[in-house]
């Protein structure tokens, strides 16, 4: 049988320690050569929806063979470039009927390549994300970090906030967003699920001062975290390059990435209104940065490169470029999660398979 | 609703006249750049299957605005490479449950992006080789071509034929394969299914000798198509690059390719005992061979640069790569067809659509 599972399935078999769990197993593979990633791909085109708005079919895959699966993830997306205020912005647009957007990850064995399951991408990216930045604070934290800033308020928050919490005793979080309201309700929320002593701050220093360990979590394609905000002993983290500025990750002590993987491949079609997506504002500046000579999480955790060895360090972690292995790593837990408790819709495997060559 | 197909179904879509157009509509997109191809990408790794064997995930796709759609191919392969007589093999093994290979093409929508139709790669693997070499034929063949000489007798052989039928009144097909037995069987299906006069022959030069016609449609690593064969005002065609000797390629007035893409991305993972494949055996040594001077298919379909200007011009058209863009254009067709004729299990789109954004 084939399996075909929903968000909510998803979210409901993946619990945050699970996915940090897989992604350490995947990437002791992935560390030595053994686990493999290809680099996302974008085929940018034009699209009936809209003069304006473009479609793109893009795709990442990877294998880990420690847990017997390989994945691929495709995305297929409207999108847009509002201009709002004097940003212009890269706005999906869910186009599909329902209004829906659409992302899938296919889940495939390699021990005899049939394919395991389907499902939407959506949860699980977001988990994959947090899980990442998880196994940065468990590598690079101060084993006793119980204080956490946190900058956004939105689902990248939340998956930062449960990540950190996975793999340390978080005690206290303090959380600033731009907007007070979503900032408070966030912190409602997030202080109800987990337990912890989670408060909305009314300015970002607040958030980070004296903090153990400091984590971006925002939409922003500006800088958020500053050079001046780091103290002895912290932990920083960012979910995508631009938001801890330039200078303050030549000032940490330690630095790890997520990955040293290239940029994606860009196949853009003549007539697609494509606009290069202004993400790395005010980084290209920072010439000295250069990414490769970093360790990755993987290297960290096979102990090659060292994430922490004094107290008063400051570490810095960059989850720079996300990997289609993630997708394989923890699609391995759901779906044997799903298949021990029977959940999601059953399809035959010949469906998906063939008799013919291909 | 999202269509799921079989093979069986594609087989029943998609006719041979059918695929040929789609490309060619296709094609005119790809020619000014509107329509784009991502190359193909290999991921290798190591399989529990066995120790020798590799775990293969591949996946290739390709956008097509003027049909409105994008499709991706994916195969999850088990392959061995056993040693037969003198040569290292390449052999897919069908691993996946009731002994079944996996490869599959999902195909989504340029307009809101939804997935219309999952099928497997087998049957349209077949056909869409078939039609471009058609093309080829349609392009480059004399106008009043009705001889075929056809070397090899298996699936490749079989849409060679059924393509060139499809844009050339072909009168007589000359078939030569090494095994007279499968060669004979061959003649005698084709002869059924297309009306043709189909003959099996005892040299591989009776076959083109005097032909209109020279088609290469076999698994050969080697040449099996040479330069003294070559006869004022034939059309040679290859499906892959070592089947026509470099020198036959050298000595034609007019060449065409498929595409001016390169190789795959290899992503080969330390443990798979991958080998690199012979492909290109004896290839190597025709330095003098760029493909990138010669026009592709889609360039003669929009008229940059000619096919055949003469009767007695020697023409060669070399079907050097596969496109995952292929999928998507014939594609378009198969799910047309399955709308209009209630064809396929119809599942819900909301099982492979999501209302979080991804």
């Amino acid at each position: 049988m084939t399996l075909v599972l929903s968000n909510d399935d998803v979210e409901n078999l993946l619990t945050m320690p699970d996915c940090i769990e897989a992604l350490e197993t995947a990437y002791k593979d992935l560390a030595v050569g053994r686990g493999i990633t290809r680099q996302r791909s974008d085929c940018i085109a034009p699209t009936s929806y809209s003069d304006e708005a473009i479609y793109g079919l893009k795709s990442m895959d990877g294998v880990v063979p420690a847990l017997g699966v390989g994945a691929i993830r495709i995305n297929s997306d409207i999108v847009t470039n509002p201009r709002i205020g004097n940003t212009q912005r890269r706005v999906k647009i869910p186009a599909a009927p329902g209004n829906r957007y659409v992302g899938l990850v296919l889940l495939f064995s390699t021990a005899n390549g049939e394919p395991l399951a389907i499902f939407p991408d959506g949860v699980l990216q977001h988990i994959r994300v947090g899980a990442t930045n998880g196994l940065g604070v468990k590598y690079m934290a101060r084993k006793d970090a119980s204080v956490m800033g946190l900058l956004g308020s939105g689902w990248q928050a939340e998956t930062q906030l449960t990540a950190a919490a996975a793999v340390r005793d978080i005690k206290e979080v303090r959380v600033f967003s731009p907007t007070r309201e979503n900032c408070e309700a966030f912190a409602k929320r997030m202080a109800e699920t987990t337990g912890i002593d989670v408060r909305a701050v009314e300015h970002p220093e607040d958030a980070v001062r004296g903090a153990d360990i400091a984590m971006c979590g925002s939409n922003s394609i500006d800088p958020i975290f500053f050079k001046d905000w780091m103290e002895p002993g912290m932990h920083v983290s960012s979910i995508k390059k631009p938001e801890v500025e330039p200078d303050a990750i030549l000032a940490a002590d330690r630095v790890a990435v997520h990955t040293h993987d290239t940029s994606p491949i860009l196949v853009v079609a003549e007539g697609a209104p494509f606009k290069e997506e202004a993400k790395e504002k005010g980084w290209n500046a920072a010439k000295s940065l250069d990414f490769s000579k970093y360790p990755t999480i993987a290297e960290l955790i096979i102990g090659r490169g060292t994430g922490r060895e004094k107290d008063e360090e400051i570490t810095c972690f960059l989850n720079n470029l996300g990997l289609g292995f993630q997708f394989a790593a923890a699609g391995s837990v759901i779906y044997k999660r799903a298949v021990e408790r029977g959940v999601g819709h059953e399809l035959p495997t010949d469906w998906f398979t063939e008799t013919v060559h291909p």
